[in-house]
């Protein structure tokens, strides 16, 4: 295997969901988990993280499955990140039961050599202080997308500023933009954010898609609309690992090429979300995500 | 003046208005107003709507400088139909504090001789019943919007379903069509939407544009992105208001005709919600909308 081009850390978690359908406990699920996967359409990525003693072979081989590089993935003794929540009836809205952290709690990885000179690197959403710790390993990233979510706002907010002064490009959802910035206008908000370094801001908005804001100004990705949604965890991970496996490919960080990748990432999180854990990714391949590329491209399509 | 190809009915309505940072009372307001002021830089509209005697001339005058057709709007006696509400913060959700009818309670027009060949007719949220009334006036309409409201679905249900199955277009937003429909899923809503007549379904979503299900698919709209809202009232009246100029100037009911009239519709509306009733679009011309619409296409370009 050749040296990942793109390298991928985040969590591995133990997922127990529950549905306004269905219980499913004991699903693969984290950050890295989804992210890899969908990066693996279109690149091999080199996955960072940790798992306890307990995480099972199966899920193992769903990983091999996707080709993902795992030299980066350690074992810990002690027990496996894990998360439990429940959807309520619109499946807009969950609830976290319990976060049990595990071996997550003192992982500080030191990445193999060859994942050094990765030139893409998506920090996936944790600790600040972690992703700082493994971007600072990597010698000369050409592009750096960082994740990031409310907990670490309120409670590491200094360090998180500092990662996002460091990233070419830095993803959240609306409300944590809010959070973020003071500015409850996206615009505002998203202005505020490209001024503390990075040269894009992705703003994330679920069924309702996502917001791309550049020097070059505002690109708007919707999400291709699914019927039958059964699962929408990790379908920000996913959407944003499926833009950097695609930008890792095409070995670019064109706009252009950004907006190509976005298109890609919707139409991957639009399988993973039909699906749990995996999955919804398991049963596709290149054709089927190029139908749907086009598909969606037809939905956007409009000629003045 | 000729015969107007497009004829819109709807309220007329002085509303008191408050958001997060000002108090506006005695605005002019009303679906009818709204949509005849957007629909009047495509074409000019004739309307039907009633006033009371405590109509001020003022708001004639506004409608005469839109250069709408004023041969189907009645003059009562009573009190003009009134609305007061507060937006809350975020500007997304406002509460009604008071609703006076007024004349339009008991408002049942005969359409002028001039408006009865309208190929064009937009039926304005309002009594399912007036709706249909004013339909059947029209000798021979090609291409019929229809909107209402949760009230309509809830209290005049049968009737509102008469109206869906005469129109060629029906627009709801998103929790009107959920309400309607039983279906959560807006994909699932749309089609059974589709099943009760309309050929196309247009779904509003506030900030997040706009979706068309009809026989070729799906189009998605985003709202044009605005930072300076100042009120969001009327906005959807605005966007089907334009949309309807729009089709009635290009004379069509192709869906390609219909994507193009919504991105103008969305243009339209992002002016109108930057000032309070009808500023905003006073302040704008042909050359201004043709701006944000290079501007907005440009946001929604993607090159596979």
């Amino acid at each position: 295997m050749s040296d990942p081009s793109l390298v991928i850390v985040g969590s591995i978690g133990i997922d127990h969901i529950e549905t306004p359908f269905v219980k499913k406990p004991n699903q693969l699920g984290g950050s890295v988990s989804y992210a890899c996967a969908a990066a693996s359409f279109f690149s091999s990525p080199g996955m960072v993280g940790v798992v306890g003693d307990d995480f099972p072979e199966e899920f193992m081989e769903l990983y091999r499955g996707f080709h993902v590089d795992l030299q980066g993935l350690q074992r810990a003794p002690g027990q496996t990140f894990s998360w439990t929540g429940v959807y309520e009836e619109n499946m807009d809205n969950r609830q976290t039961l319990e976060t049990v952290l595990g071996v997550f709690e003192t992982f500080e990885p030191t990445l193999p050599e060859s994942y050094l000179d990765a030139p893409f690197v998506f920090l996936g959403n944790m600790h600040p202080g972690l992703q700082l710790h493994v971007l600072s390993q990597i010698r000369a990233p050409k592009f750096v997308l960082a994740d990031t979510m409310d907990l670490w706002i309120n409670i590491t907010r200094d360090e998180l500023i500092q990662v996002i002064g460091k990233v070419n490009m830095l993803t959240l959802n609306e409300s944590e933009a809010r959070l973020l910035t003071g500015c409850h206008n996206l615009m505002d908000a998203a202005n505020q954010l490209l001024t503390m370094g990075p040269q894009f801001i992705l703003i994330k908005k679920g069924e309702h898609g996502s917001m791309l804001f550049g020097e070059q100004g505002i690109f708007i990705q919707p999400a291709f609309p699914i019927a039958d949604v059964e699962d929408p965890t990790g379908a920000g991970d996913t959407f944003a690992g499926a833009l950097m496996g695609y930008l890792a490919k095409t070995d670019s960080c064109e706009e252009a090429d950004i907006r190509r990748a976005m298109v890609h990432g919707s139409v991957v999180a639009s399988y993973g979300v039909q699906a749990f854990s995996l999955e919804g990714l398991q049963a596709i391949n290149a054709s089927k995500i190029d139908g749907r590329v086009s598909a969606l491209t037809s939905m956007m399509q409009v000629d003045l």
